[in-house]
C-alpha cells in the first residue's frame, strides 16, 4: 500500500483512461479484444487499489513480452483434468491477466453446482493482484481464494539461497451491509519494493526482511544485491521465520507441484526476457483458484450478516495506544479505491513517460 | 516443539500405554469405545510429534470438564446441511477429539468421491493437534487441511483487547518415498507456552510475541497478566504483524462464522469451567476441515514424485551461514517421533503426577 502522502506532487490519472489505453495497446498486440479488457480492467485493480507495483507500472514490460513472443497473446486454454469439484488447466503461457480469469470462472461455476471449485493452473504468467480473484467471488455469495508462485526471491528459513517467490494468497468473504473482508498478502515479509524505498530514503530495514549472500540477516538495503533475498514473513526462527517458509511452501505445491508447472527456483524470472516459460520440472508458473457456495454451509443471507457482527466488533476493539484501532482485511485498499476513482490515479514520472513513450512507438491513443 | 534437551531428566513413559490408559479413562467417563479409542490416539498423536502441550497434559481438564457435563461425552453429532463437496455439522458439544475425526473423515469420502470436499464445524470443542487430521489425508492420496478457532488470547494489529484465539492452520501433502510435509502452525507470533518458558527461564522476551494491556509491545514476561494478549505471526506492522492478523481472521471466519459457531471474542474459554458452550453469538468452538484428492488434479503418483524433487531441491538449499540448512516443513515433529517411539514419551513431572492422581480418583489402572 501507498498512501496519498506519497502522491502528494504527482500528476493523477483518469482510471478509464487509463484502463482503456491499456486494452488498446493489448489489442494492438494481439489479444482478442475481451481478454484485452478483462486483463486491462485487472491491471488497474491494482492500481485502483493502491498496489502501485503490479498495475500500470508493469505494462511496459507485459508489452516488452508480448512483442518477442516470450508470452502468448491468443492462448489456447485447455482443461486437461477435471472431476466435479476440481480441474487443472494448461495456460498455453498465455498472460496470466487472460489465463486467471479463465480457470478463477471455472472455480466459481463448480462452487454453483457442487459447493466447492477448485483450479490449479500452469503454463501461465503473473496474474495481477491475487486479491482481485476473489473478490469476483465475493461479488456472487461465494467465498474465493487465489494464489500464484513467482519469481524466486525468498529464502527459506535457515537457507542463504533464493528458492521461491513471494507467493501471495488471497481470499474474500462476502458481507451483507459491510464491505467484504478482503485478506491479499504475500507470504514474504515485505514486497521487494520496500527495500527500493528504503534505498532511495537512505534508512536501514529491520531485521527480518531480508538476508544477506550468507544467509544473515540484512540491515542496510543498499548492500542488498542479487546474492540478497527476501525473509519469509516472520522473519527469524524466533519470530516465527518458519510459519512464512511454510506458508510460501504451501503455495508453491499448491499451485507449482499440483498443476504441472515450474516451482520453487525453477519459476520463470519475471524481468529475463532470455528465460523460457518451460524449465525441467514443468511449465510456466502456477496458480491455484478455490470457490466455497455459502450455501454449501449454511443460507447466504445468514453468513453475511453474522460477517457484518463479526467486523463490527472487530472494528470496536479497543485500539493500541498510539493508532487508531484495528483495521478489517481490505480497509486500506478499499479506501484507496474511493480516493483513486475520485482523484485519480497518481502514477510516478517514470511511469507516466514510460506510457507516453509506448503510445509514439506503437501509434496508440493515449486517452486522458 | 520441545527438543530432548529439554527432557534429559525427565522420566519417560511408553506410548502405547499412555493411550490404553488415556482411552480407558474416556470409556470411564462414558465415551463409547471407539470414540475414546480415537480420541487417545489423537492425544497421544500430539506428544508423540514433541507438541506437549495438546496432549496428554490436557488430559486432566478433558476429564474436569466430562465430569461437569461441560463436554457430552456421547454426542449425537448432525450433519445440518451438505453438498456434494461441502456439509456443516453440529457436534453436539461433543469433544473435538471426537467430532473432529468424524468431520475429516466427511471431507475425505467427499474427495474421493468428488475431486474435493470440505467441512465446517459448530458446537465442538478442542480437538487437539491440527496437523492429526490432514496427515490421515495424506495416507490416502488426498491433500488435507484443517483449522480451528480457539479461546482468544491473541490482539489483532493495532487493538489492546484479546479478540481471536492462535487460529491453527495445518495442511499435509503426500510423497512417494519421502515423508509428507506437513504444515501445522499457530497463526499467533508463538505460543503462550513460550511466554511460561521465558518467564520460568527470567528471559525477556522479543518484541513481537505479545502485547501489554494499552497494546504496545511486551518484552518482560513476568508482567504478562489476563489484560495482555498474545502478538499476531509478524509482530508489529512493520514486520508483518497485518499478516498474520488476516491469517486469523481467514481461520476465525471460516470456522467460527462460517459454520454458526462462537467466533473471536465469544469463543468458549478453554480454562473456565463455568463457561457455557454457547454464547450470543454461536455454539461452541469452530472448525474447518479440507481434503483434495490428488486424482483430481493429476496422476495420484506423479503429484508425490514431484514432492519428493520439490523436497529434495530444498534440502539441499544452501545453509545460512550458522544453520545447518532449511527444513522440510514437518520435519521436527516426524523426528520427535522417531525419538518418542523409541525411547518413550518425556512427561512432566506435574503432568506424570496428575496422571496417576487421575488413576487412582477413577479406579482406572495406570497402564505402563
Amino acid at each position: 500500500m501507498t498512501t496519498d502522502q506519497d502522491h502528494a506532487d504527482v500528476p493523477r490519472f483518469a482510471a478509464d483512461g487509463l484502463q482503456a489505453f491499456t486494452a488498446d495497446v493489448l489489442i494492438h498486440l494481439g489479444l482478442p479484444a475481451d481478454d484485452a479488457e478483462r486483463a486491462a480492467e485487472i491491471l488497474l485493480a491494482s492500481d485502483l487499489r493502491g498496489i502501485d507495483s503490479h498495475g500500470m507500472a508493469r505494462l511496459p514490460h507485459y508489452v516488452e513480452q508480448l512483442r518477442i513472443g516470450r508470452l502468448n497473446a491468443a492462448p489456447e486454454i485447455r482443461i486437461v483434468r477435471e472431476t466435479a469439484s476440481t480441474a487443472t488447466i494448461d495456460g498455453d503461457n498465455g498472460m496470466g491477466l487472460v489465463v486467471g480469469p479463465f480457470a478463477n470462472e471455472l472455480a466459481m461455476r463448480k462452487a454453483r453446482r457442487c459447493g466447492s471449485g477448485w483450479v490449479a493452473v500452469r503454463n501461465t504468467n503473473h496474474f495481477g493482484i491475487a486479491g482481485y480473484y476473489p473478490m469476483r467471488c465475493a461479488e456472487n455469495d461465494l467465498i474465493g481464494l487465489a494464489m500464484t508462485n513467482a519469481s524466486s526471491l525468498v529464502a527459506p528459513l535457515w537457507s542463504a539461497d533464493r528458492m521461491m517467490g513471494t507467493n501471495p494468497l488471497a481470499i474474500a468473504f462476502p458481507a451483507a451491509t459491510e464491505p467484504p473482508v478482503v485478506i491479499d498478502m504475500a507470504t514474504s515479509a515485505v514486497a521487494f519494493g520496500k527495500i527500493v524505498l528504503a534505498r532511495y530514503a537512505g534508512e536501514s530495514i529491520p531485521a527480518g526482511w531480508a538476508v544477506d549472500a550468507g544467509g544473515a540477516p540484512l540491515t542496510d538495503p543498499q548492500s542488498f544485491d542479487n546474492r540478497c533475498a527476501l525473509a519469509p514473513l516472520g522473519g527469524s526462527r524466533e519470530t516465527g521465520g518458519h510459519k512464512g517458509y511454510c506458508l510460501a511452501s504451501m503455495v508453491d505445491i499448491l499451485c507449482g507441484v499440483l498443476s504441472g508447472a515450474c516451482w520453487g527456483p525453477f519459476a520463470p524470472m519475471f524481468f529475463d526476457l532470455q528465460s523460457s516459460a518451460e524449465s525441467e520440472v514443468g511449465k510456466g508458473l502456477g496458480h491455484f483458484f478455490g470457490a466455497w457456495s455459502l450455501d454449501g454451509f449454511m443460507d447466504a443471507d445468514e453468513f453475511k450478516r453474522r460477517l457484518d457482527h463479526w467486523i463490527n466488533v472487530f472494528r470496536q476493539a479497543t485500539p493500541a495506544a498510539g493508532t487508531e484501532g484495528p483495521l478489517i482485511p481490505g480497509d486500506p485498499e478499499r479506501l484507496a479505491e474511493v480516493d483513486r476513482r475520485r482523484n485519480g490515479i497518481p502514477l510516478a514520472p517514470q511511469v507516466a513517460e514510460q506510457l507516453a513513450n509506448l503510445s509514439a512507438e506503437l501509434g496508440v491513443a493515449w486517452r486522458q
